[in-house]
């Protein structure tokens, strides 16, 4: 009896309610790409979800996050399961582990086929050990499957193989770029999840805002921002390593790794960089904010603040479909640049001169932002796009394509001092001669500031996901006093 | 200049601080247990610590925590190490990565072997390009490595493999027996670990039990848990997944993992069983409190509480040097069955003639406890012990040794009243003739109680580490009323 089978997920009351249309509606568009390419027609998409995997040689389990291609085609949250899709008439089909009896014992009833049928909203449901079987009456004229490179991360996906695979034409090649550029537009759907992981985010980050003050440690503000999501928003994880900066901190990129782990004091006169997303069904949100620890900002810290500020606007004002990304990166770098002559910081040379310099790429080493969703850097960005662009900077933009309505994307300028790219190019006499030392040198020290953004892109222009954090000095500094 | 570099870990203030000595103490009653056997001489002991890993086919980096038996041996927090013991004079090596300067704008200032050196208290650091050279210099007459199958988990253990190895006459045989021996018994300063990880997970719990309440999601005590630990401990990790559950699911032994995410609504009339553990330099707490959502027990849960105490007092009291651990399982299950049988649940016959039936075992369907250190269920518990017991319940016992000082083992007796379990007995003349099945019915859906307490082996007796939860009914009910 399945009367009681949810045919959605939710966490808990109060948390967002995803049907499992969603999935089959991914499923569709898959599967429709394909028909409307005219492209393996009689073929079945052949995928193998995430596995259980142990710490080690231990027999800890590792908390288990499904595998994103597998979860964006069937909104699976269990390990060791199988899934096919027939390309003809989209007819999809789970495989589960068959448990023995036991298990009951140790993981709770044993769920059915007729459960997970309802549960997941498939055509089907049959066992693992039925898969060979199942499949061969499909008669399918190639089993696709994934395999390669992502281009993304460049890491290799691991190709799915079991026991009589042989029996089957295999296809490595049509899946991937067609499932990856699937990804990169959100359905609706879709954006109704990215909306709640940003507001849950956004929320998060003001308690953090509320607590953080000097003396605090900085992983205090990676306790509350998890507590915070976990407890209203039902997220169990985050999308990526918390990054808890202050002081000069802040000019670390990826801060908050084993190797720094959040563990500073707070002093007072630290900008704080907070670069943290919690992710809810595996879709994930990736927000930064920047703020004084003593909720006051120096006049230095303001200007770098407003120059970072006034780049994340100028780019948001300007994005709609149809606009490159790298233009956009380049109209931040170009901001900040700007703002750096207006205020004497950079000198000697106009806008176009020093941006042939890359005098940009010194104060802010990173992309503007990256696609988002099951991945917090998410798939696609290199699929279908120009070439990555080989210059200081924008070499790292992840990706190069032209904005489209449904893409997710961050906006994340940063502005920071990090010793290593500034005595890189007061060493360079070709960057130097721009170089007001003694106005730099008043910014060393102070890291950086990074306000990023998830912004989605809609017919005409944008909508701003994670609107509900204060972005201006005066919205941060009245918040940061009002609670106090 | 290495003079700000500390030579211990400390996340906080108000953490604990763990000496770099606590490492080199571990490295020396490895080399002094293989010099007095005299096994190994002129070898050198070579380790490959943890590496980072990504999130399948991602650019997400997994968070990172270190290997086990590498950690134990070094204390190292960072990836990608490897390390070398000599034998003979226990001269202790770290081989680092050599990064890139730019690594410094992503991951902050790269630091150095001397930094390192003074860090880990080890005798010498170099990079891991340097590995073959300095391995060769040292001319030992083999390199030890870990290799083969953990005897705990059962799983196998990645061997180290780097590029020149086989110039070396690999040992592959000796380590891995004596090392997990040398991890069984807790150093004076992995004494102080435990205990900080006890307390602090401790008062965790109690912080939970302040706020959990019918009406409450389970996961929200998960939430608090991780918080208060993080916030207070500076503890970022728990040490396995954790188990938060409430009425029935309480019989479901590793309830909380991804299929069955913590994710009920607690009800009036509700026990919980909350089975959580944080950990610090990669020593976790196992800590189980059971106790009545709504702050009162009924008759009925008082029954199978205090059973489920006496079981874990019995076995505390009768702990000492030299006895057997499956005696305490036995000891443990002998109570619950005594205890029933006062309470009619159990009928028709004397304690003995259930044992001999394994009535026990229906409700209390795993082992009394485990080893705890760096892993939740610590290696060694069969190395140089008896064989496993293949009978119900205490085949899943992950020690067959007799207890020894410095030990340290969690005791969990439970008792449940879980449908699969008792089904099955029922349906057993054997067992189903001394159940009393109007009484036993009464039981169902409670889901069950678990009272897991960490314990240290001393000279004569233990020293209860999990000292600082309410245990008593008495004491519960005053916590959770008093708190509210
Ligand atoms: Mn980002
Ligand atoms: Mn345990």
């Amino acid at each position: 009896n399945t009367k009681d089978v949810p045919d959605y997920y939710q966490m808990g009351p109060g948390t967002l309610k995803i049907p499992n249309t969603l999935f089959k509606d991914n499923r569709k568009r898959m599967c429709d790409r394909l028909v409307a390419k005219n492209i393996s027609r009689g073929a079945v998409m052949f995928f193998e979800g995430g596995r259980q995997e142990q710490q080690y040689d231990t027999d800890r389990d590792i908390e288990f996050q499904q595998e994103s291609y597998f979860m964006w085609l069937f909104g699976v949250m269990e390990a060791d399961f199988y899934g096919a899709i027939d390309v003809d008439n989209c007819e999809s089909i789970l495989f589960m582990p068959r448990l023995p009896d036991s298990y009951a014992v140790w993981m709770g009833e044993l769920k059915t086929p007729e459960y997970f049928k309802k549960r997941y909203g498939v055509d089907r449901v049959n066992y693992t050990d039925e898969m060979v079987t199942i499949l061969s009456q499909l008669r399918p004229s190639a089993l696709l499957i994934m395999d390669g490179v992502n281009s993304d991360s460049k890491s290799h996906f691991e190709a799915p193989s079991f026991e009589g695979m042989d029996q089957f034409k295999i296809d490595t090649t049509t899946l991937y770029n067609e499932i990856a550029e699937c990804r990169v537009r959100k359905s609706p759907g879709e954006m109704e999840i990215m909306r709640y992981v940003n507001e849950m985010s956004c929320d998060a980050h003001k308690e953090v805002m509320k607590m953080m003050r000097p003396g605090r440690m900085e992983y205090e503000g990676e306790a509350t921002f998890k507590h915070y999501a976990y407890m209203k928003g039902g997220m169990r994880f985050v999308g990526y390593t918390c990054i808890c900066a202050s002081g000069e901190n802040a000019a670390v990129l990826h801060y908050g790794h084993a190797g720094e782990p959040n563990d500073k004091r707070v002093n007072s006169g630290d900008m704080l960089l907070f670069d943290m997303g919690s992710e809810y069904a595996g879709y994930t949100a990736d927000i930064t904010v920047s703020f004084p620890a003593n909720g006051r900002f120096t006049e230095n810290q303001k200007f770098v603040y407003n120059t970072c500020l006034k780049a994340n606007r100028a780019v948001q004002a300007a994005m709609r479909p149809g606009v490159s990304w790298p233009d956009m990166h380049r109209l931040a770098e170009r901001t900040i640049v700007e703002e750096f002559i207006k205020e004497g910081v950079l000198i000697n040379g106009t806008a176009d001169e020093m941006t042939d310099a890359y005098m940009g790429a010194i104060f802010m080493p990173h992309g503007l932002g990256h696609l988002i969703g099951l991945d917090v850097h998410d798939v696609g960005g290199y699929v279908n796009a120009p070439p990555r662009i080989d210059e200081p900077g924008i070499k790292y933009l992840r990706t190069t394509r032209d904005l489209e309505e449904g893409m997710v994307i961050t906006v994340e300028p940063g502005v920071y001092f990090g010793d290593a790219l500034i005595e890189k190019a007061y060493a360079n006499p070709e960057q130097a001669k721009f170089m007001n030392k003694e106005k730099i040198e008043q910014f060393r020290g102070m890291g950086g500031v990074r306000i990023e953004d998830g912004v989605a892109v809609t017919a005409d222009g944008i909508e701003l996901l994670s609107h509900n954090v204060p972005r201006t000095v005066e919205e941060i500094e009245e918040f940061m006093n009002r609670s106090n």
